[in-house]
């Protein structure tokens, strides 16, 4: 339901986040994010596109992020890549219809809502700090604390 | 974020109750639901396979409903022709992550969760009797009522 292009730049976002503030380039980004190369590049281009992320050219080049962790949505990332389309008018047409959506379309709607509202009041900066669970895109499996109990 | 393909089987499901116990043939629910023939015939073969539909041949067949419209989800119309998917494992497959998601892909699959549960929690025949609006597939344009107040 959420497309491979969101979770990818979903990725680069948190990979950029946790080797700020030093530039990444897109093999750096690719190898850590999983990600095929040729494939982050467009969306990285994207990401870039709508004022997400720097480029920069040279030896120190690459991609940083353009905004604090703190003051970048998720709801930013997934639609710089792969917009959320909420149903505004009827699907068919129907002019009795219109705006005021039927049962039917407003559920729907109110489906997809959820997913945007979900992503939009949810930072960058909230899901690294979030120490509920493993690190995203580090894996921890060797550090586990040995439990003596 | 919701596929055509789902949008498509939700109205044919809506169609199918909206004419019940009357067959459909699938030219009938192609222009009631203005889905292109040919996309709605493997959409049907869809809802067959998954028994949400009974197909009969013949002068007087056509679809049927294979369900009574209050025993029947919204999510299985979905799951019939576009399963949501949520994130069970790590996309990544880092060891130290498995199936307990990192923060970034416990976010994304809350977000999936909320809406298969709006789906799961819904039965066609809630989406019929809802006189909140207008009703699904139906173009009232021409019933208003006169608003003599």
């Amino acid at each position: 339901m959420l497309s491979q292009t969101v979770e990818y730049a979903l990725r680069a976002i948190v990979c950029l986040a946790n080797e700020s503030p030093s530039a990444q380039t897109n093999v750096q980004i690719a190898k850590v994010t999983k990600v095929p190369a040729a494939y982050l590049s467009k969306v990285m281009a994207s990401l870039n596109r709508a004022g997400l992320v720097h480029s920069q050219r040279g030896p120190n080049g690459g991609f940083t992020l353009a905004k604090k962790p703190d003051e970048l949505a998720l709801l930013e990332v997934v639609n710089a890549v792969d917009p959320i389309r909420r149903i505004e008018t009827c699907p068919l047409d129907l002019p009795g219809h219109g705006t005021r959506l039927c049962p039917l379309h407003r559920r729907m709607d109110n489906a997809i809502k959820t997913v945007e509202q979900a992503f939009a009041n949810t930072t960058l900066a909230e899901v690294l700090a979030d120490s509920n669970g493993s690190k995203p895109l580090c894996d921890t499996s060797n550090n586990d604390t040995v439990n003596l109990s």
